[in-house]
């Protein structure tokens, strides 16, 4: 530790000894200039010969403020003087903030008067720091005064920031333009201001006591900045920290819960319509080929399999149990699970934190930490693996094989999923419960997830993120390789309020949650549905090799609204080269609009619309197609999805793969189609000109972040 | 006209004299004061006296200015003093800006020195009036300075608006809240910045000739405001009217071309694949009861009806003609019509103003115009209008029946409404295609659909509004009774362009459309797919009787998304009163939570909907219900479905109408009890959280908008 952290080490010290929850002024300075946080020059004088040095020193305009210890609220106490720009003016504010102190409080200790640089003009800005109960120590990083109290315009990045990430919360603000110099000013020094984020985030980081940090104004001229006015909450209460086993021992336990070779049900049943009858009938039904042992305390034999009291009985090793017994029975079973030395408890019942019981939940967290079984739930649905055709759920079985692995902290949602993979052919790796989160959580699936080869995408229903440093380390890593959808349930106040009541799970501020995530190259979905179309087409939709988007449409009407969904979806529509336009002319007719949209118009033949998706596809200088098809006698919707399918396989041989999505407007058989092309590779959505640019934009932010774009 | 107005026409035709597009400071100042906008006090001084006697008047702070009409740029040339506090500094800068006026043109003629009141602190406002394209004369009003330029925090109203109209724009920005007084700032006085709204709306209705009115800045305390200074652009073109019929004329017309007794097929064919044999076809196996004649130079017959070489050859009256012949022949074929005295001709060819040809489009108007026949389209698909069993049109015919009226002002929207209908059993009592709207347009829909029986929603796909004055004329009224719901597409700059080079249309100003619809109690949609949704279930919604809405949920996960999508939809979770409370708690387990949302838990069986859902609708303090259904073995989708529809039919019997949508969630299963619900009055969706809420929203708006809710 340098001296500098050193001195902030013994100021810290100092508060915590004397009980105090935040720093002095002075303290405050220390720890700025340890941090090299520029304040204003400032000096304590006692005497007017004093002062008329430090005036020399310091310079004009300056504030004279009066400095007592016993002074709280100088400005209430008029010991405050701003706007000094001459000798005379300091000599007298000298005078009147020395009377009026103690005019105040006659028994105040004046240590004397602080003179101190006035920032003037310049950009008013805020930085700060503060603990997120989810995501720890959080940079935040505004524009000042109105804008910040009026229209919130504020960006978090998690503490430590570097300075690139510093640079990138300037530009992230809704106002990001003022900092540019609006109305004749000068443009603001990013890199200085970013510097003063950088070692904000330091502090806080090297000092987690430091509660909340605030440097609010923060002044910034085209060449430098200043924090004008400090303030330091600390809180010496040490945080709870949760369990967190390294990347291998995740993955040593994950591989055997979500790949078991043998499977205990603690309170299988062989009566229909009871949990345990239904996920005993669910791992069999779904063809499950591992060894399934059903724990129960008479039975000799359920639905044909061999049961046993305990699952200490069981000769064999066994990877995973999944419990169906009422929660007073789930401690004592665990602890035999861990005696058996078995990885993990699928738990589904509930009756714990959830219902308020507290006590039972952290009883068996503990002894799931004692024998080291990982726990999934309690108060969860189960989970499904395809790979393994395992279905380790009391819901029904799920099949549909495919690349999208989702979680859901809610059971409604986990059925939510399942219905719509089913009903869309969603081709799912596996759908898990989290429930409670009393052990495992986001950051052990995605950490499965990230080395499963069946996992091309994730997306995750989140209610509260237990750990969110955790988190967003580990989906920071993962996003880089496959995209992280994340539905943040709770987003208002409202939603977070219902949230605490169901799961009594501290919702975080929403805010912070949108930077985090997109900082960890998460792609946030807003709404239910939009996740799951999002885990349905990402993994089949090609990565995007630039920004050139494309759109050529049959219907002009079309062109439109996919141009507005373009911007929503922050893509970008290529300016068309010349010759590129010329050779689209040719395909189309003279009335069409060539340019981009490209205009095929309605009553075009197959052919058109072939030779302009070909031309688009051979152009190296586009790089994403969005296709309007409009039903007509002459180019029916069947037509077009096999000219369509036929064309992408044609260069997909050539080794061209371009993401295409595609909207077709038209009479039912447009849904058949739909389906037609989507199982060919090809999102297409009947009815709608919002949902292929969702899918596409999404594509789009993913890779962005991944760094898989090139420009 | 008053003696001020008298003023103000003199001045405006100076200027048009002068061939100005401008008006002088001096002529702005006597429209400001016909209008009664405050000035700052000013005088034009010669000598050092005046000054002196002016300085007296006018008390400081001042600005002193050059007066002289060869120096426009006043800045520039260094003619301006601001903050002036003495009589001592007034006479210094009056010599000042005369020495500099002349060292920066040494010939211009001073007219004197002009001295004026200086707008100090206060809060920085803009009011001002535009024309623009579609809506005409519009005022706007927005927060001064950066929050303008960066944030474009605006609202606009059409002019001439009421002080209540005026007042209502101050709540409608997005900062608000500045108005009302922050850091400790005191509220601006929201009666005088409104009446400087009202007056600007004013001047530029009453003088069509002001294109642009800008007060820039309006400075506004927390008693009185007053223009700092004014900018006023003329244009003395006169805008080409559109044809505007008075609302009989229009219903004459339309109740002819809606539900006509006869119906010519200009080009009829018996060409399988022609558009003349498709619409004959839709005619005749649509069932229309009506008579059908064929038009065509030689066929006998068609489809076993008599076909004429004219409509002039038809010996009983005709209401309608839809044209499927090729542009250039429309035009001689139209006036055929005109002189048969047929009211309406439905357009279907293209190749007229949006392939470039505005002869052709400008010649079949003038003949329309002629002889009275009202004109859909050109470039449509045509209509239908299904109490009629009326398919005038080549597209599928359609049947199902019901109370939505949609148009589309393009083809491929049309068909998607098509299939839409078809796939949700969506019920219609028309669509029709507008296409480039060369006469008919949303106004004469707006009409007769107001009067329709058949008709309880109206839902328009809108790229421009040829006249949006109009519109807005007609929306107010009609929206009061049966709602009215917009998508406008070409929302984004991208789109815009898109809209243009596809139709011609200029789009107008995005958040000109916003303000402007809203303010005409049009429910607006963002997405295709929306409009389609609330065109679905508007009509089978009952009217909401006050703001409680109330959330029933079996999955606390559905319950945080709901209630999300509750506050993003504007809606208003009740607070729930303690005796309800304790009531809802008889009917849930006890780890269930009562309160907003309240979470029944998953394991209920079907009675504990029921009877929390007759709870829901018997309390008369709860206006709404929301529902969240999970999918449990206990209560199956249908059973849950079947109580529903069974507890709403029973208090429809009582004769209590309560708006109620669900969202279930669960295995494919709940896309039939939704379907089951939808036929039975309720809107449900499957696996979406945000649908249910964004209809609910949308029935709230319009009710709101119409003042049909109480509070």
């Amino acid at each position: 530790m340098s001296s500098q952290r050193a001195s902030v080490r013994a100021i810290l010290d100092q508060a915590k000894t004397e009980g105090r929850s935040s720093l002095r002024p002075d303290e405050s300075r220390i720890l700025c200039d340890a941090y090299g946080i520029p304040l204003p020059r400032q000096r304590l004088v006692r005497t007017v010969a004093e002062l008329s040095e430090a005036v020399g020193e310091i310079g004009f305009p300056l504030v004279v403020k009066i400095a007592s210890d016993d002074i709280l609220h100088k400005t209430e106490a008029n010991g405050v003087v701003v706007g000094i720009k001459t000798l005379a003016e300091a000599s007298e504010a000298f005078e009147q903030v020395t009377r009026n102190a103690l005019a105040y409080k006659a028994d105040a200790r004046i240590e004397g008067v602080l003179v101190q640089q006035m920032a003037t003009a310049g950009s008013e800005l805020i930085v700060g720091a503060l603990t997120d109960p989810s995501f720890g120590k959080v940079v935040a990083f505004g524009l000042g005064g109105i804008l910040v109290e009026v229209f919130n315009d504020v960006s978090f990045r998690l503490a430590p920031a570097t300075q690139e990430e510093a640079l990138s919360m300037l530009s992230s603000i809704k106002g990001a333009e003022i900092l540019n110099g609006t109305r004749g000013a000068a443009p603001v020094d990013r890199q200085a201001v970013a510097q003063i984020i950088v070692a904000v985030s330091h502090a806080v980081s090297d000092f987690p006591e430091i509660r909340e940090l605030d440097l609010n104004p923060v002044f910034a001229w085209s060449q430098g900045a200043m924090a004008a006015d400090v303030r330091v909450l600390l809180d010496f209460t040490t945080p709870r920290e949760r369990y967190r086993p390294s990347q291998q021992e995740i993955l040593q336990a994950m591989n055997r819960i979500m790949r078991p070779d043998a499977v205990a049900v603690i309170g299988a049943s062989p009566e229909d319509g009871k949990i345990g009858n239904s996920v005993m009938k669910n791992l069999i039904n779904g063809g499950y080929q591992g060894r399934i042992y059903p724990i129960h305390p008479k039975a000799e034999e359920i639905l044909g399999r061999k049961a046993y009291k305990s699952v200490k009985e069981v000769p064999d090793p066994i990877d995973v149990a999944v419990f169906a017994i009422p929660a007073p029975l789930v401690a004592g079973a665990l602890r035999e699970c861990g005696e058996k030395h078995i990885p993990g408890a699928v738990l589904i019942p509930s009756g714990f934190a959830e219902t308020g019981n507290f006590e039972l939940q952290e009883e068996i967290v503990k002894i799931g930490r004692e024998y080291n079984v990982r726990l999934m739930g309690p108060n969860i649905y189960g989970f499904y693996y395809t790979p393994k055709n395992l279905c380790a759920t009391f819901c029904t079985p799920y099949d549909v094989k495919g690349h999208a692995a989702l979680s859901s902290q809610s059971g409604g949602v986990g059925m939510a999923i399942v219905g719509f993979s089913r009903t869309t052919k969603m081709g799912v790796s596996a759908i898990v419960g989290l429930g409670n989160k009393s052990d495992l959580d986001e950051d052990d699936l995605l950490t499965f997830f990230e080395q499963d080869p069946d996992t091309h995408v994730i997306a995750m229903h989140v209610e509260d993120l237990k750990d969110g440093r955790a988190f967003a380390e580990v989906a920071s890593r993962v996003s880089k390789k496959k995209p992280v959808i994340v539905l943040k349930a709770g987003r208002t106040a409202m939603g977070a309020r219902a949230a605490r009541s169901h799961t009594a799970a501290l919702a975080g501020n929403d805010r912070i949650y949108d930077d985090v995530l997109r900082q960890c190259g998460v792609v946030r979905a807003y709404a239910l549905k939009d996740m799951l179309e999002l885990a349905r087409c990402l993994p089949i939709l090609p990565t995007p090799q630039g920004e050139n988007v494309l759109i050529i449409t049959g219907a002009g009407g079309s062109g439109v609204l996919l141009s507005d969904a373009c911007v929503d979806n922050g893509l970008k529509l290529m300016t068309m080269p010349p010759d590129l336009d010329a050779a689209f002319r040719k395909f189309i007719p003279p009335f069409g609009a060539a340019g981009n949209p490209v205009d095929i118009t309605g009553g075009e033949p197959p052919t058109t619309y072939r030779n302009t998706i070909a031309l688009g596809l051979e152009d190296a200088r586009v790089h994403a197609l969005v296709l309007g098809y409009w039903h007509t006698i002459i180019t029916p919707p069947m037509v077009f999805a096999n000219l369509l399918a036929e064309v992408v396989e044609e260069f997909r041989l050539k080794g061209i793969r371009k993401p295409i999505v595609a909207s077709l407007v038209g009479d039912v058989e447009v849904e058949q189609a739909c389906d037609y092309l989507f199982d060919r590779g090809i999102p297409a959505f009947p009815y709608t000109t919002e949902l292929p640019l969702l899918v596409l934009g999404a594509k789009y932010r993913w890779a962005r972040a991944a760094g898989l774009v090139g420009s």
